[in-house]
């Protein structure tokens, strides 16, 4: 492909919106194009990006046995209610009615679809397990669309779901994706992405795992022990407190605490350490407004889903009325009054002696022994680990608390759909059962994002070969010398018949901005013809990193460029080969 | 692929709501699913056979320098708003509000987004002409989805954009597209679709041309001249009516018709011919209700979309009030009251005395001489072409209605977006310009349907080998006979290995299933592998239509089973070849 005929403009300044470095060259590079919050055109380079990908995707898929098929993007809102989603999932599902007035959505994710399809060729303990995948749009109605193709509304994704008839079976399965997974990231230039174990939130099931590519840029945050290799989203690294050595048992005293608003302001005023305070965050339940009081380390925060995932209700955080009973800014667990649940954090356990709110405006207590005062409670982990806590897995207080980016995720369903769905299959000796379903999810938009993120200079993206747009940037810097033009026309015509995907820039500018432009399409091997070195007979070859640059006899440029090449492939493929 | 392992059903019955074979076979072959009204699930034969179809198409857009993009699915009204059509478009255009109540719409064509993505790099003449294309889902809220996948709601498609900086450019480019297009459905193994004029309705522009599958399962009517070779479809086909040696002029007289409902029953009360009868048909405009009054020859049908075309606005069959002035099954041309348009169709050209309503209810005029009577009017073409007509093109009387399916279409778009849209070019000489767009479209699930259609028997779809979804068909016969299995295993393997894409019924069932089975995927090239003929050293090798049955040398099977393919490749790709 010529250069001068690529549609689409790259430009020099950096859009002031974009945060991260993936955005502004998405847009510096002429890869995509807004067209709404969180919606994109996709230029040719992108696209071509996005087919590289695909085309990993389905080898990787083929390979494990799963199966391509296509489910629609606009689904009736009927098949979302067999499995109870139509009510249950947010704003972020896109519900309308069609021209008949039925009721529809655009497909967020496809568990129903899948159920759908599987159920007559899944009607017998025969035909499992089986398992396919679509590559196809999807749409979720995010309120905040972020970081160009990160966080989108409208996105391609690869959609894999498995059927089996035992919880080992699944486990299997689940096993082989997980290889099939870290195969395609490495393929895709990205060895570094780490699967962490997850909450599996909306989706549903048990156990499940996020493959987190790690960045500053990342909006998720993963804790991590460099230690022993312990990784899991911040949903499921529980935290743990040790809270020994701690001060002992003292008397219990109301005492007087005024204009002290934070738990930090009693500490200070009574001497006392955060580490044995207890403080109250206070939530409603969103389906009742029922109010529900967290009480936790002073110096620990919630973590939202933990406390949802562990009431099996969504909350949100409360308005504190008059009636309620509960006294904002002093609410401890002595003597409480007002009509609420209470859920004691694991963090407060162990502490003999602590400080918390009195349940009347300006007093606190301190002394309080939960044990002695209030009895056995339960204790519940839903607090967010920090830096620095124990490692779950080591005891190591190793933990490090890192920013990624979710590239993909796996999840074990169970028989969440399939029970809620009514899908059965005869077994051998006849009795009718429900299938344990698995889900595999891997967005290509983002992907190729996060690509751009892990792998780029101040100048523009560095795309791995396997998922460059082109795989050689052949470079004319004269086009008026008459030998350069026609070395660089023969290079071109002599690499495009060989099958290699060049671009070429046969255009009448600046050596900067051919440089700048190359930089930003980011094409691994550049082949520079420019007329001084081409007088000596040579020509320059270089990797768009400069880890390789060469001067090259004119007629080896060729043979050259595709050893260039052909190392640059290896370098990848051995990294997948190993794992084997 | 074996068999066995293939997700989804197949069976026998024809499914009482399929009116088309290509319906029916999709069903029963496996191949899709239905999840709403005009809305399937892709099964993975069929998802194979739209990738083939996909390789194709790509492969000639990139032949006419076409680059390949995407645009959304999901697109924010306003840009329709820019065009003009999100006002414009019926209820086919599905429009719904996102989270934050701003108006989007599921696209269903792409000309607001094609000059969205192509308006920078498309403002200077430097970078002319260009074009891009997607293949993408689009959305169409059809009211009667019909035929499987023939007319649905959801689809997806080839979409080609170009734009040109004058008409002559344009035309060139159109050529070259439409060459493409022939080559295309030369390579999809239905070289006999045909090239016809055609109205460009809702896109807009003035030339285009539909592509047309003849069979007799096609929804839409094409009007041919076998002598000439003229196509057109109705809306396109100008209707010739030779009245010439029709009765001579006489007196204009108001006669009583008592009874008479239809124009057949005052012709045949009155004795006069029903050619030299004026009938009225009446319609309202959508946006104002204003009556329209067409006059037409008696045995004439008014083509609503030339009619339309005519008035530049949307119309539906008349409810005729007492306050209109209209009498209805009585109105005629001759001292008409009422407040309405009048338009007069060609087919009234040239007849002198005519029997027409009298405007008062069992009444007719007969003797009307429009000129002599009424004046000069306008006469317009807004009728049906009929079979046997006059072909506007040679002149005979040759005009042949045939039914056809639309299997894609190009149009020559003029100005239309770009001028709406505001898109403007810098010329050479410095002055602004408006761009000249064409767009090419082809349906990948409806050409799919269509082969299915055109390539069958009466036991499953043909598939010409180009867009079959695998190109051998193994049986082994006798799973429980070693010799047999080993044999089919290894010629499994062996085809596999060398990169053919083999189905293999590895089941342990009876040969009228496996048979039957193998004819509903209609997989071209067939290898049987049976006890008796293995015994002596042979295997049988066929084609799916069975003008090739050999009994192959056990030892030969590979390389003549490599042999037929090449021969099945080879009589599509001559006819391309000889094209060019």
């Amino acid at each position: 492909m010529k250069l001068s005929k690529l549609v689409g403009v790259r430009f020099k300044e950096k859009p002031a919106f974009c945060v991260i470095d993936s955005h502004t060259y998405s847009l510096r590079g002429g890869y995509v194009k807004r067209v709404s919050n969180g919606i994109f055109s996709l230029y040719t380079p992108m696209k071509k990006v996005t087919q590289n990908i695909e085309k990993i995707l389905r080898e990787e898929m083929d390979g494990v046995d799963c199966q391509e098929v296509m489910f629609p993007v606009v689904l009736p809102g009927a098949l979302w209610e067999e499995s109870g989603r139509y009510e249950s999932v947010g704003e972020e599902l896109l519900r309308f009615k069609d021209r008949n007035d039925t009721p529809m959505v655009l497909g967020m994710t496809h568990e129903e679809a899948a159920v759908h399809l599987a159920r007559e060729y899944g009607s017998t303990y025969a035909n499992y397990p089986f398992a396919f995948y679509q590559i196809q749009t999807k749409y979720r109605d995010e309120a905040r669309p972020r970081a160009g193709l990160i966080r989108v509304r409208e996105f391609t994704m690869k959609d894999a779901y498995s059927f089996h008839t035992s919880q080992e079976d699944l486990e299997k399965y689940y096993d082989r994706m997980a290889n099939a997974y870290d195969r395609i990231f490495e393929r895709a230039g990205i060895p570094d992405v780490i699967s962490v174990k997850s909450d599996s939130g909306m989706i549903g099931g048990s156990v499940s795992h996020e493959y987190m590519l790690l960045t500053d840029a990342g909006e998720d945050s993963i804790a991590l022990c460099d230690d022993c290799g312990y990784s899991a989203n911040m949903e499921a690294a529980e935290t743990t407190v040790d809270n020994s050595g701690c001060t002992p048992a003292g008397e219990l005293k109301k005492v007087y605490t005024p204009d002290c608003k934070t738990i930090e302001d009693v500490c200070a005023f009574l001497k006392s350490k955060v580490e044995e305070s207890c403080k109250a965050v206070v939530y409603q339940i969103n389906a009742t407004d029922e109010y529900v009081v967290v009480f936790i380390r002073g110096d620990y925060e919630v973590n939202e889903t933990k406390l949802v995932n562990y009431l099996h209700e969504e909350v949100h955080p409360a308005e504190i009325t008059e009636e309620s009973g509960l006294v904002a800014g002093f609410c401890g667990p002595y003597e409480q009054h007002g009509n609420c649940r209470i859920v004691y954090d694991k963090s407060l356990e162990g502490i003999e002696n602590l400080c918390c709110g009195g349940n009347e405006t300006n007093y606190h207590y301190t002394g309080l022994n939960i044990k002695r005062d209030i009895g056995d409670v339960e204790y519940v982990d839903v607090s967010k680990i920090r830096d620095g806590d124990i490692c779950p897995c080591c005891g190591k207080k190793t933990i490090r608390i890192s920013r990624g980016i979710e590239v993909g995720n796996i999840f074990q369903l169970g028989t969440k759909y399939s029970d809620s769905m009514k899908m059965t299959y005869t077994d051998e000796d006849g009795s009718s059962k429900t299938p344990i379903m698995g889900c595999y999810g891997i967005g290509v938009g983002r992907l190729a994002a996060s690509i751009m993120e892990a792998r780029h200079d101040d100048k523009g993206p560095i795309w791995p070969i396997t998922v460059a747009p082109w795989k050689v940037h052949v470079c004319c810097m004269r086009r008026d010398d008459d030998a350069c033009r026609e070395a660089a026309d023969k290079i071109y015509e002599e690499l495009t018949n060989m099958g290699v995907e060049v671009i070429y820039d046969d255009r009448d500018v600046r050596a900067g901005v051919m440089f700048a432009d190359a930089d930003l399409l980011g094409v691994p091997v550049r082949v520079i013809v420019g007329p001084k070195a081409l007088a000596n007979g040579e020509i320059e070859l270089c990797t768009r990193d400069k880890s390789v640059q060469l001067s090259v006899k004119k007629e080896d440029i060729i043979a050259e460029t595709k050893k260039l090449m052909d190392s640059l492939y290896e370098e990848i493929n051995s990294k997948v080969k190993s794992r084997i």
